[in-house]
C-alpha cells in the first residue's frame, strides 16, 4: 500500500476523510434507490480519478464486481465498520456561546452516534443555565462528567484566547479526540488527537472554484 | 499530472484541501522563526507520504532546492496565490441564527480576504435587528445587495428544511459559490460550486483517530 496511509496500517486523516465522502455519497445513492455505482461515479462525484477509488475500495476487501461496480448497501457497510460508526460515542462539549449553541441544535451529530452529554463554560453567568436537555456546567465539574459517561472525545467551542487552557483539562480528564473550533493550533501530547474545523479553508477552497471556473484570476475587488 | 488532478488542469478539490494545508502548516513555520523545511516534515505534519508532497509542490514551480528543501516564506507567497488569497472577497450570509451570529464573530474570515458585507433571514422578527454592525436584511433584498458588492460566495446558515429554498435564489442572484452548513444536499445547476461543512464528518475522522490509536474496536459503551 502506497500513499496516503502511515506506517503501521492506520489510514491518514486524508484518506480517512475520502472514506467518509464516499459514505456520504453512497448513502444518497442508496436513499435514491441506485442499487449498483461504479468506480467512474464515485470518482466523478468526489472530482477524483478512479485509480484512486478503486485503490481505496480495493484496501478495504473484495468488493468490487467485474461488469457491475459496487453494491452501496455492502459498501455502505463496510465503509461505516471501517470508519468505527457502528456504536454510540458520547461527546462533553465545552463552550456555552452561540457556536456550542448551534452546535446543540446540530441534528447530524446523533445521526451518526455522536450524543453531546454535558456542556460546560468557565463564565459564571452561564453555569445553570438550561439549553433545551442540557444544564451548562462548571469546568470543576468536568473530570467527574468525563469519568462517569466514560467519554473519549470532546468539541472545543470557546474563544481562542482559553482554548488551550481548555484542551490540557481535557487531556487532564482522559479525553482522547478534541474537535476544535477555536481558530488557535492547540497543542496536546501524543496519543491525543485534535480536528481543526477550519471554516475559512473551507471558503478558500470554495473561492478558488469559483475563481478557476469563472476564468477570472482575481476576486472581482 | 495523475492523481487528484481533474481534467483541464484544475485541481481537484482535495487537492486544494492539501495546499490548504501546506499554506497553514508553512505560516505556523514562519511564525516561529524556521526559516526552512524539507517535504518529510510537512509530509509527516500531515500524515501523508513526501512523494505526495513532492508532488503536489513541484505542480506548482521550482519551489524546491536540494539540501535545503522549502522556504516557507516563498512558498506562501505560491500557495497564496494560486489559492487566490491575495485578494478580498465580499460574502453574503443567510441566516441570523445562532451559527450565523457565531460565524460573524469568527476572526478567521477576515484575516484571509473573506468579508461578511450582509446578513439575511426570512424570519419577519429577526429583520432589521442589528448583530454588532450588521443590521439583518430581509431575503428580498438579496438580488440588489449581490449586485451592489459585486459577491460571488454566500454561506448557507439556514435550516435544512429552508436551505434549497435559499440555494435558489442565491444562483437567480448570481452568486458562484455556496458554503452550505445546513445538513442537507444542494441542487445547483453546473457553473455554482458548493462546499459542504459536514461537521459530523469531522467528529467521525476524530473518532476514527481515537479508536484505531487506543486499539479499542468499538466506542465504549
Amino acid at each position: 500500500m502506497s500513499g496516503e496511509h502511515e506506517k503501521g496500517g492506520r489510514l491518514s486523516l486524508l484518506t480517512v476523510n475520502r472514506l467518509s465522502l464516499y459514505l456520504r455519497r453512497l448513502e444518497a445513492l442508496e436513499a435514491e434507490g441506485i442499487e449498483t455505482v461504479s468506480s467512474a461515479q464515485l470518482a466523478q462525484h468526489l472530482g477524483i480519478t478512479d485509480a484512486q477509488v478503486r485503490k481505496d475500495l480495493a484496501a478495504l476487501g473484495h468488493l468490487g464486481y467485474p461488469g457491475v461496480g459496487y453494491y452501496p448497501r455492502e459498501l455502505i457497510e463496510v465503509l461505516r465498520d471501517t470508519l468505527g460508526l457502528q456504536g454510540e460515542w458520547p461527546v462533553v462539549l465545552i463552550g456555552a456561546g452561540n457556536l456550542a449553541r448551534a452546535l446543540l441544535k446540530y441534528r447530524g451529530f446523533g445521526q451518526r452516534g455522536f450524543h453531546i452529554v454535558c456542556v460546560f463554560d468557565a463564565d459564571p453567568a452561564k453555569i445553570g443555565e438550561k439549553i433545551d436537555q442540557w444544564t451548562v456546567l462548571a469546568m470543576d465539574r468536568l473530570a467527574e462528567q468525563v469519568a462517569a459517561y466514560r467519554a473519549q472525545l470532546a468539541i472545543v467551542a470557546v474563544p481562542a484566547s482559553a482554548a488551550q487552557a481548555v484542551a490540557d483539562a481535557l487531556v487532564a480528564c482522559g479525553i482522547k479526540g478534541i474537535l476544535n473550533f477555536a481558530p488557535t493550533v492547540l497543542r496536546v501530547p501524543a496519543g491525543v488527537h485534535v480536528v481543526a474545523v477550519d471554516l475559512a479553508m473551507q471558503l478558500e477552497q470554495l473561492a478558488y472554484l469559483v475563481r478557476t471556473q469563472t476564468g477570472t484570476d482575481s476576486p472581482p475587488d
